[in-house]
């Protein structure tokens, strides 16, 4: 039976480069996207956003439609969050990510967003992945939280198989029996990753530790084993965030951690 | 915030019984689903359905859409296995149960069948357990291979708030580092479910352990733990199987655990 | 490389049997052994083994050396914990199990106990392993939280090349995920065990699940999956036991489940 | 209940300092311990010891003592290879650490060794921690493959209670459903221990991954991630290593790594 025909790694054949409105992901280049869990009121998101900017963030995240676990908590602004996440991206001139959560809403927010988010939840939600491939927007894809380094591939294949080579897959941490963080960020297969397909691998260090204090590290740890980026949840006052207030970066600290990247960025020749 | 209001069992509550074209799912019923993997030819289906019948299977079970992680694995045949399957079920007059993969798809399959599934990877899928819980079909909910007993119990919350009280959750087994079998069945989390919701509670075999000469001891652990019910896989000819032969029963093999569950369900005082 | 030489069950090689005082272990035997965490006091320890004796149990456990993960939990009353339990295994005519924890030890413990039980945090203790081997003693070897099936048999075959063949293996649960139990119990292993090896196989409900009303239905469960018996938490008081009263049954919740059991073995054709 | 009282860091606490044979380890320094997985021949350690000091590597790493999951592999050297070992260690003037299997071996390994290595598999031996703990010898203590880090930092307890305070925690990876990789290095759990202990915590990057190409890639992330070192193997000729050969540098790629390290430490304020 075939396999990862398209997203696997030939020798010798170079990695994948995905431009995002001139944001070149891939290669030697480190990508930083960073926003607030879920869209925010307009002064919020534009404090943000011009704080991410002047970081050095290249693209700036937000979630409309939030999948829950638990039906009664927040699901999100829908519609006019994208409306907003798109007016911000506009005054600052930065792209922007967001998820997909239902297959019938693919075209409205592939209307609005740079880069179709799908989450771990629906990493082998087949029709979504098959509608995305059908789209020309490039796709973050996070690797599910019970999900294998070939799981994942798989999934990004059925993307591949449509005709969307846009896709940047993201380690999101993985389901252990280790309670202390949320989930168990696997930089070992961000390095396998890198190893097995030419496609882009990004970070989420907000996701998979669920804790503001580890975030700063594993940002460091994910530049240092390779990864093309990360995508990190900044907040200007996490405190009072609509949701994950405590996996969120304070603007000072996301700001400081940017500090450190771009030495170390420096020395292991990538583009920050 | 409010969680499990629906799903929660609260004290004294009775335990909720599904009917299904006269067949009682729950309360002190055993009830056994079988079949094959993916909906065969006509023939094989037949011959399958007859001894399923005659061992005392009271639903009938058939992948009509397949969700699989390789895209170039065997996808199901859709609409013509949902027919046949239709056809096959008015023959032997059983109910059937087959997978919803596609929140588009959803009033077509219920057309043709008595319980909806939704499969492991869909668990946490939001808009087709919200399109499920509009519908007035049984949902055979499986837990995911990475989620949690209050996971489960969270999604099928999603489908009772739409107005479908009719509900079962199936553990099939989760992801651990035992590679021996295929996932690891998790039986204490079908003694756990007893306890903390009053919906009927179904235990996968076949997928869980992916090793035939396993499932027979764990449909007999099913019965003595508590379950309300097993789903499990029975081919003619499992070596010629279109999906799953290596864990699925032979029509033998099953009317002999059959036989072993009747005598075990008298002293547990379970109808089978 | 050779392999499970010993342990590894060739094709019609007939199950072991193990004598302990009088006590069949193996075969078509269905052995409950039930006890407190702890060696209590005499006259605590005289109503357990009363109460476990009469429902039908047939070994009586109970730790006078425990390993704790923190150094500050109480470490159990050591030899005179020993010199008690065996005084009421002669007072009741039945056989004692106890851990060994220090491979220094084990000539003591050996000295007072019928069964030498090694823990799951011990599995891998080679010495521990080696010099049990050299004892003319039953061992009770506890599967690792984190141990696979072949891992628990390669450390059963380093007891069996010294020459003791008179080993059990004890599943007690994997560290998974899941964290409403505090371990989930593989009976899908027991399944596998019983195919791969001639050695009892013996499972404990109790440090697997951690909680009470999970107790008695995996006990059924495990009877019925094939196990040659239960290692179970019982105690007179369980809200005052030295240790793990959330998961030791009442007297009264023993004696009822074991009238189920034995129901239950009726028709397995066990003798209980 | 007291806990973590001696491992614990408090407010303000600074990082312990570990002087070994004139290494510093802890505080600002990153230290490098290599070698190979068994002590080999003399003229091989000679030729791996030389490379080591010279690429910069502080301490060398060799088992005499190998426990070993099949009792068919081969077990180590044994004193004899400790010998060479504190030969070789002389040579070259670089301290040595290797493991202690056996609580009855204690005193012997502690008189050829620098560092005493507390395995994974033992991590929970009671008997030997706190034998261990009544030695001067530094400690370096592996996290179980099954462990939390809560579990990990009480273990460490056990050897400060005796008047030990020299102990390196080491991460070398965890069991989970990933069989990509051997076990998954969990650097979120070395950004924990850092904020939770006041010990150096030591990566090793070799068994976790168990495969060479991801070997430098997560030496680099342990770096960046703030561990205090790190522990590989290397081989000046993996193919023929007595063991682990799948996952042991070679000593070019020993070298080049430690080069890339050097410049990041310096941006990294580590001394290397």
């Amino acid at each position: 039976m075939k396999k990862l025909e398209l997203v696997g790694k030939k020798p010798g054949q170079p990695y994948t480069t995905i431009d995002v409105r001139g944001v070149q992901i891939g290669g030697d280049n480190f990508v930083v996207m960073a926003g607030p869990c879920a869209v925010e009121e307009k002064n919020v998101m534009a404090q943000i956003a011009e704080n991410v900017v002047k970081a050095g963030g290249k693209v700036l995240r937000g979630g409309a439609f939030k999948p829950r676990t638990n039906p009664y908590s927040f699901q999100g602004y829908g519609e006019p969050g994208l409306k907003l996440l798109k007016e911000i991206s506009n005054i600052f001139n930065i792209p922007i990510v967001s998820e997909v959560v239902d297959v019938r809403d693919i075209d409205l927010i592939a209307h609005y967003v740079d880069i179709l988010q799908i989450g771990a939840r629906n990493m082998q939600n087949f029709p979504l992945l098959i509608e995305a491939g059908k789209t020309n927007k490039p796709v973050l894809l996070k690797k599910g939280m019970t999900a294998t380094i070939f799981d994942v591939l798989h999934a990004a294949e059925y993307i591949l198989l449509e005709g969307n080579n846009s896709v940047m897959i993201c380690e999101r941490g993985i389901r252990t029996f280790e309670t202390y963080t949320r989930n168990t960020l696997d930089l070992s297969a961000v390095a396998a990753l890198k190893t097995l397909t030419h496609l882009p691998v990004i970070v989420d260090p907000s996701h998979s530790t669920g804790r503001t204090e580890l975030v700063g590290p594993m940002m460091k740890a994910a530049l240092a084993v390779g990864a093309d980026g990360i995508i990190v949840e900044v907040h200007s006052n996490p405190e009072n965030a609509l949701c994950d207030g405590d996996q969120s970066l304070s603007l000072n600290d996301f700001d400081s951690t940017m500090q450190e990247l771009k030495k170390m960025a420096k020395v292991l020749e990538k583009k920050l």
